[in-house]
């Protein structure tokens, strides 16, 4: 397959995985995104056969609803069959290792694994120790790659002039997004800030500085800190607002109050400096604190389309992993 | 379809939407029994055909055997696939709330949630925000309208000389219902009592006044309080028993010995006022409490037929919501 | 069918029910491990078709990876519908009896219920109450059948010169097995030693004494205890070592470095022993405590094999209980 010739040679995981989105190259976006359209287009019974009989295990080590629900329905929408491993019903509170329990569903016969796991980097160990492909459903405050691609599928279908159904270096040119939030403990930041400049766009970080440490980050091309939220914003094409953890905030110097005064998006805010921005969020998201319930219902808004967009980019991402005829000729 | 225009205009949920028995018109009624009886008589593999590719999603902040396993089975026996959202594993626990998890279990793709919640009228919130169709699995204290009507169906199985493939005001003339326990907080007795009249039933309801507390009710016509138990059931055609969580009744004016002593329903009471009724229990049953063994496993008990007719009432209920070729055109 | 009129008497528990290895005749185990060899070499679209439409339900009252995953994706993959009740969000916390459990289970069309329970002898009720195959998926500290079962192939497929498609009296002829650990808590050591020397083999039980009590345990024919590790070790041909708890441990003559000393098998100790021994363990293994990481990955272990054959045994427990044109006609 062409994605797996052009992947760095270091990575000696099975083809298919995605642990990182430095695993994949632009080629490999632009595939993942072609195959995301095509899939929208098949009739239910055709794409069901995909992956008939194959079988996918999901290991939840953190509770999710949208990545859970939208891996387990795009697999099940492919005819695969689905297992359901968490941390609240198995032998992981027996203190079996991740290795172990990722070998077990090796030997009950899954073909791939999603992982959520509350430590960076634990998609690696799993998909090294068992050989079978990994996709990171989201490791600690590290990487969660598929939904940084489910963001740029959202963004080439709302942003005007762009074609989601492929990706160059050139795909987000022109195109600045504001990050705003937790940025220190956001996987979702992470996952974006490294993937989004290499198709064009420029970062905006935003936040206050216990929740955006300058020197904890290291930050790459095409990816800036901005402290004033209100000075972002009027340089945003695309928003996109983190959920904030209350309990996060207790001990900074910031209370409640002054957060949401300073970093909430508003109707009023919005309005004033970004009217024409697409408004995004990964979800679970708490209205009145990060986000105002205007907005997240307002016409910028493109929240539910990108819990939409999880659906198709997550079963592109399976055929990746485990279509035998070769990834590319899903192609229709 | 029929039951569409005949419903009142204030609704303006989704068509198929199940949030309270008042939702339903007795021709309502009657096509769900209708469409549960032919069901039950379909082959396994053309029932699976009616919902093939369908998605339903169950969305659980209460933990559920029966009702949430025959929602699930019934989906599945249609063909549809499931998805479970419980607050053990999800977003819900983060603070995610109801409008935002419904609208991001439409953008997967879900067509009909399945909700239950603790709070009473989260349904109707629910069904307002996502435009999708609602059946209400249990909402606080309110209704369980899919349990009154697997009662209806059980009642007219086994009561002589009725039907359970239809209903009309009078499907229940003549019947005297019980029902006896903690009826202050049970939704299935709200749903009871209020469906069970517009079929000509007469409902007789029965507790010590803490867990009856006259005051407290809004009775409806052919709605009775009764407090003497051994008086209710001389005139019981059915008697339908509540689960009495222990809890509640500490700090009543009622211990345990004394609660067993008056209201439970066991073989010597119901052999001496109503030999011939017949005996409900919408579960889970503390036997020894509320009911004693040998009632509920005797010739009287139907409670087994009210978890069956759970499954065939609930597939009409997701046919309803979700058959494209319209309600009617289900029956062969 | 044969197995049905050789087994004892005294049970009168739906055919195809599985509770304790007691229960199987050696023509039984034969029977088993023939269909769970042919089951692996028919193709996966004619294996799902052998339980088609078929009602299977999962029932845990404990936690479980391997054993809910694997009878799960058994019954998936021969066509079977699924449903899983455990303990963390059922009524089962609402105080409902195994009884009840299983009746309502049996209401909603499970024609076969697969039960782990903590409490020893739950799946003789739960078999006796329903009227409905059961298979025990693990009761307290009594059994765990389909472990042996499992184990059994394990071994006739891995030593030189045995047949995994059948059983006889002497298939384990000359084998000596050491089963080392927590041997007073161990549902996995009870099922093999009441299997293991009906097929031939010699079982040491190997452990100190407050986890191996002399008296508080039954011995049959073929067993034997051993408290020497070493010298156990120097007689098997197959050592498979059990999960210690280490809050067991407390409270003990033992400390943990002590135990480890003396109990745990790693690579120094095993090439000294018993080079070509077999490693097994039931998982879930904590490496570094009763066995070490390099023999639980070495060429000794048929630990992963162990839980493959999970799949294709637990596939044939099923037929078993519900293949309706009769066990043996699965045989191809």
């Amino acid at each position: 397959m062409t994605q797996e010739s052009q992947r760095p040679k270091k990575f000696s995981y099975a083809a298919g995985s995605l642990l990182s989105v430095a695993d994949l190259s632009v080629e490999d976006v632009s595939a993942i995104l072609s195959v995301a359209s095509q899939l929208e287009r098949r009739p239910t019974a055709e794409r069901a056969r995909l992956l008939a009989g194959r079988r996918i295990a999901l290991l939840f080590y953190e509770s999710s609803t949208r990545t859970r629900t939208s891996f387990e329905l795009a697999a099940k929408s492919l005819g695969a069959t689905t297992t359901l491993v968490s941390d609240k019903s198995s032998s992981i509170e027996k203190g079996e290792s991740l290795k172990d329990t990722g070998l077990t569903l090796r030997a009950l016969g899954a073909e791939c694994i999603i992982l959520r796991h509350p430590s960076s980097g634990a998609p690696f160990v799993l998909a090294r120790e068992t050989g079978v492909p990994v996709l990171n459903a989201g490791d600690g405050m590290h990487e969660h790659p598929s939904q940084a691609l489910l963001d740029v599928r959202t963004m080439l279908m709302r942003l005007p002039g762009r074609d989601a159904s492929t990706a160059t270096a050139k795909s987000l040119d022109g195109v600045t997004v504001v990050i705003t939030g937790d940025i220190l403990h956001s996987r979702v930041a992470r996952s974006n800030a490294l993937l989004l400049p290499r198709l064009g766009a420029k970062v905006l970080l935003c936040g206050p500085e216990p929740l955006l440490p300058e020197v904890a980050l290291h930050l790459g091309a095409g990816v800036e800190i901005v402290r004033d939220f209100d000075a972002a914003l009027r340089r945003a094409q695309v928003v996109m607002m983190l959920r904030i953890q209350k309990e996060r905030l207790a001990g900074l110097e910031l209370d409640l109050a002054n957060y949401i005064e300073r970093y909430q998006l508003n109707g009023e805010r919005l309005a004033a400096r970004a009217p024409d921005a697409l408004v995004m969020h990964p979800g679970p998201m708490i209205r009145g604190l990060e986000i105002s319930g205007d907005v997240a219902d307002g016409p910028n808004s493109a929240i539910e389309l990108q819990v939409s967009n999880g659906l198709s980019v997550r079963s592109a991402l399976l055929l990746r992993a485990l279509y035998t005829g070769g990834f590319e000729s899903v192609t229709v």
